[in-house]
């Protein structure tokens, strides 16, 4: 089955199965200026997760427009426009959720925070490994979680990435390890552990292209169907940087038309601080990727046809062929994997930290 | 058997067996001021490759000193001490051989010239794969065969890479391809060929790092046997971009000890620009690179232990361990393979362009 381009007038029944759509995958769609919600709003439920059945009577459309001000007390997140109010909201515990959908257009990142004698090593890592760990910026210096040093060729230093920012406190939520094991999970912050050896990390994040491939009526199949993005941890091998040996790609895969692969190719090329093009593509990528099982991912959930069957289940369709990207999972997994000693934090999955620049601001 | 280091005093015989000896390995000792040739000069034949047997006493010890200027007469080459001289000699026909070892510390680059309308796609191709293909510089300008644009974060644009440029003449052989097929081999110039719609590409190369080794007292193998270094396509996928589909690494590879692995990863760490660390080591690597015979190298000589075996005679020696590096001809098979219509041109095979700065200059 194909994944349909979204357009003025589509009969929203076309994008979203009924019974899967929810208030989540609506607020993506809405915080993209891709539905308005006018028409809709009254069959929406309250908890975020809940299959609803629409009322609408099959002749129904969807008009496709801008959100206006009055349909925001519906889903006061996206009262969140810019990278500053996101992290102002995130230290205040006001938004303590994902990010996905937050502040659009406005880049977001993923945080690894290190003691600062593996910080040489995981920069060369980062320098040597573009596509799966795209290095956004890093503390201005060990122990200070207020000032970046840009690695983005279009932004200049300093304020311009985030100001008045606090690596401790931003992200919605952190996870803590001790000596490369899990001890905190989805904590509010890391006031607490952050020292002044600690030096913190900003890896580009998928949520930008993903904006991209939505803008252009080839939204991913996880957004339409309210769902995680499914990752894989595959055989190609990460270039080594000093103590950071060993690792591999993650890659987070999207289904789509085989006959789309060039368009969706195309769109996200100019992505490379947030993982650029696609690695791989096509059923035949799965051998060379080393993923033995597409309907078992390492991390988010299992792929589905649009009609809710395993993605397995249609092996080889031309309809619903696997697109890989790389993923920035892959500089945490290395991390992990160098078995490091001491305090290692970092955002909590899907709880990113917002940027201050646009993706227009530092895409070419 | 180990690979010897150099120290003051050395017994010549301990590095360069006897019967192994030439002029070129030599020079280029000599030229990376590691060898005063005053005590073995009465001992060299005028053709260049031929062995040679020394007439040393068994006691005789090799002072290691830099070269005076009095022993130039016996190599001429080495009087090309700058990038410029290099690129004026090759401009002027005066200098038609291999660059190894010309101009130490001079940085030295491939060069691959395309068609513009795969330059933005090539372009991408080394940013997302910056260990086998590090982009150094590329034309200012579609045409333009004299101005470069910097891709090096720590030189300023324009001439401090290369002054006085012609990338038309500064090689001192090139290739021509006509549709993805060589039509020219070895030849003097490519001015004929050039027109304004040529963009010419500098990837970093090897040499600089092999310098490093050599300093550090860990000549690279086949510089002690007098040999090309052997080079393998491996299996490892390039990241794609654009029309560059399907491209695999191309790694180089030189035997070391396995105790001194961590030295010369350490060593080649700081060579960002030209391939950097090592990708990877061990007998055990092979497998994981798709090597099925490190004795049958695509391009080079083939790999050989000190006293002159194939070194997959000693498989397994933790004394003879292959390691492997990012190797530039990447990007040329990555052009090849894509099959690209029009005229494309490259330097001949270790006939670099040798730049202005020095890589003292350009690494962090």
């Amino acid at each position: 089955m194909s994944s349909p381009g979204i357009s003025a007038a589509t009969d929203i029944r076309t994008i979203l199965p009924p019974v899967l759509i929810t208030q989540e995958s609506l607020r993506f769609l809405q915080a993209h200026s891709l539905l308005n919600l006018s028409q809709v709003s009254h069959c929406l439920r309250s908890d975020s997760r809940a299959p609803w059945t629409p009322t609408m009577s099959t002749t129904t459309t969807t008009t496709i427009s801008p959100p206006v001000a009055t349909q925001l007390t519906l889903i006061p997140e996206t009262k969140i426009r810019t990278g500053l109010q996101a992290r102002l909201a995130a230290r205040a515990n006001a938004h303590t959720k994902s990010t996905s959908g937050l502040a659009p257009s406005f880049l977001q990142a993923n945080l690894i925070v290190l003691p600062s004698r593996y910080a040489a090593d995981f920069r060369d890592l980062c320098a040597r490994n573009p596509v799966p760990c795209p290095l956004l910026a890093d503390s201005a210096s060990p122990g200070d979680f207020a000032n970046l040093r840009s690695h983005l060729p279009r932004v200049p230093e300093g304020t311009a990435i985030a100001s008045s920012l606090d690596l401790r406190t931003d992200c919605p939520r952190f996870n803590i390890y001790n000596n490369s094991t899990l001890t905190g999970a989805g904590v509010p912050d890391i006031a607490a552990q952050w020292t002044e050896d600690h030096v913190g990390f900003l890896i580009g994040c998928s949520y930008s292209f993903e904006t991209a491939l939505v803008a252009a009526g080839l939204p991913p199949r996880h957004l339409v169907l309210d769902r995680n993005v499914p990752m894989y941890r595959s055989s190609i091998p990460l270039n080594p940087a000093g103590v950071f040996t060993g690792g591999t790609y993650v890659v987070s895969m999207r289904p789509y038309r085989r006959d789309d692969v060039d368009k969706i190719r195309a769109i996200t090329r100019r992505f490379l601080p947030t993982h650029g093009e696609c690695v791989a593509w096509g059923w035949e990528a799965l051998a060379r990727l080393g993923i033995a099982d597409i309907d078992s991912p390492q991390w988010g959930d299992a792929p589905l046809t649009m009609d809710g069957r395993p993605l397995g289940s249609v092996w080889g369709d031309e309809d619903n062929v696997p697109v890989f990207w790389g993923c920035g999972v892959t500089p945490q997994e290395a991390v992990m994997r160098a078995g490091l000693e001491g305090v290692i934090m970092g955002h909590a999955p899907g709880h990113m930290l917002v940027l201050d620049c646009t993706e227009d601001q530092v895409l070419p």
